[in-house]
C-alpha cells in the first residue's frame, strides 16, 4: 500500500514535476496528492525573509493540518539588479498574487535600462519535507539572465524571460524533462530523494 | 551679476527645494534654472547601478551641454524587505517612468504581508556638481519605515508611505521647510553648499 504525500500546491505542473522526479528515481511506493484532494485548512501567508523559512512553515502547517507527510516548496527569481529581488515575493512581484503576465511585464518594464552585463538572475527554490517529526530544507539553484522579451509558452512564472547559463533559450522552451534535469526545484527536489525514499519504505 | 547654475530637472518642486536651501544658507548670486530653461540636449538614460553614479552622469551630460555650472541629483528610497530596493529604479518601479500613484501602490501591493517590524526603509540621494572641470558627488540619508496606506498630499514620489524616524506622520504630511531640514536631498544639498559657494563668490 502506497503511503500518501501532500505536497501543499495546488499547481499541478508542480505536483507532476515531483511526481516524474520519483519516477526517474525509482522511488515508489508514494502517492503525490495536492491540496484539492484534502479538507481545506487555513493556509498562513508567506512572511518569511527567505526562501526556506517559508517553505517550511508551509510543510509544518499541511503536516499538522492533515496528519500526512508535506513537501512545500517557496521559490523564485533573484535579479542581480534588483539586488536579488523579487525573490520572496516572486509571485506577487506585480501586487496581485500569481498574476504571472503581469510579474513578467512588470520584471522587463523595471529592467528596460538595466544593460546586458547586469542582466543575471537565478532562480532559487527551498523545498522542505516535514514527516514523523523530521524536518528537512533543501535549496536549489539555477543560474542565468533575464532576456529582453519573453519566449516559449512551456513552464510557469518567469520561466520565458530567464535564460539558464549555457544556453540560448529560455526556461519555457525546454521540455519539462529539460527542466526537472536542470532546474532549481528539480535540483531542490532532488536534494530530498533521500528523505523521500526513507518515508517510501518506512 | 548672478552666475546660472542648471539644475538637470524638470521637476519645479526639485528647483525650488535647491533655491530655498540656498536661500537660508545665505548664499547669493546663483541664478538656478530648469532643463525647461535651457536649449534642449539628449539626455543619456539612467543606466547606473548607484545613485552617485547617476547622479554624476547627468551633472556632466548638463555641463557638457550647456556649458554652466550643473547640478543633478539621483534619489530613491531604499526598501529593508526589498533588499534596498526599488532604489535607482524607484522613478520606474511599476514600469512607466515617473508614475508616482502607480509607484506607490505597487510597493504597498508588495510589501501587503510583510511584518511591521520589516518595514524599514531610507530615503537616499546623490547630489552631484560638475563645474569649471570639477566633480563633486554628496550622498544624503533618511531613515524611516514604509507605511500601511498613503498620508498627507506634499511632495512627491514615496513620500505618502516614507514615515520618517521619530515621527509619526508621513514625509507628504510635513511642510516644505520640514522636509527640507530632515530629507535626504536636503542632507545632500546641503552637503553640496561649499561647492556652491565657491561658484557664487567665484
Amino acid at each position: 500500500m502506497s503511503r500518501r504525500v501532500l505536497v501543499a500546491s495546488r499547481n499541478a505542473k508542480k505536483l507532476n514535476e515531483l511526481r516524474r522526479i520519483l519516477a526517474e528515481a525509482g522511488v515508489e511506493g508514494l502517492e503525490i496528492v495536492g491540496l484539492d484532494e484534502v479538507p481545506p485548512y487555513e493556509e498562513a501567508p508567506e512572511t518569511g525573509a527567505t526562501f526556506a523559512e517559508n517553505a517550511l512553515a508551509k510543510a509544518r502547517d499541511g503536516a499538522a493540518a492533515t496528519g500526512l507527510a508535506c513537501v512545500a516548496d517557496d521559490s523564485g527569481l533573484s535579479v542581480d539588479a534588483l539586488n536579488g529581488m523579487p525573490g520572496v515575493l516572486s509571485a506577487r512581484w506585480s501586487g496581485g498574487h500569481g498574476a504571472d503576465a503581469a510579474n513578467n511585464e512588470l520584471l522587463l518594464a523595471q529592467l528596460t535600462d538595466v544593460p546586458d552585463e547586469r542582466r543575471g538572475a537565478r532562480f532559487v527554490s527551498a523545498c522542505a519535507l516535514v514527516a514523523d517529526g523530521r524536518e528537512v530544507v533543501m535549496i536549489g539553484e539555477w543560474p542565468g539572465r533575464v532576456a529582453r522579451e519573453p519566449a516559449g509558452d512551456g513552464g510557469f512564472g518567469y520561466d520565458p524571460l530567464f535564460v539558464p547559463d549555457g544556453g540560448a533559450v529560455s526556461a519555457a522552451q525546454l521540455t519539462p524533462a529539460e527542466k526537472d534535469a536542470a532546474s532549481h526545484r528539480g535540483r531542490a527536489l532532488r536534494a530530498l530523494l533521500p528523505a523521500l525514499e526513507e518515508l517510501a519504505v518506512g
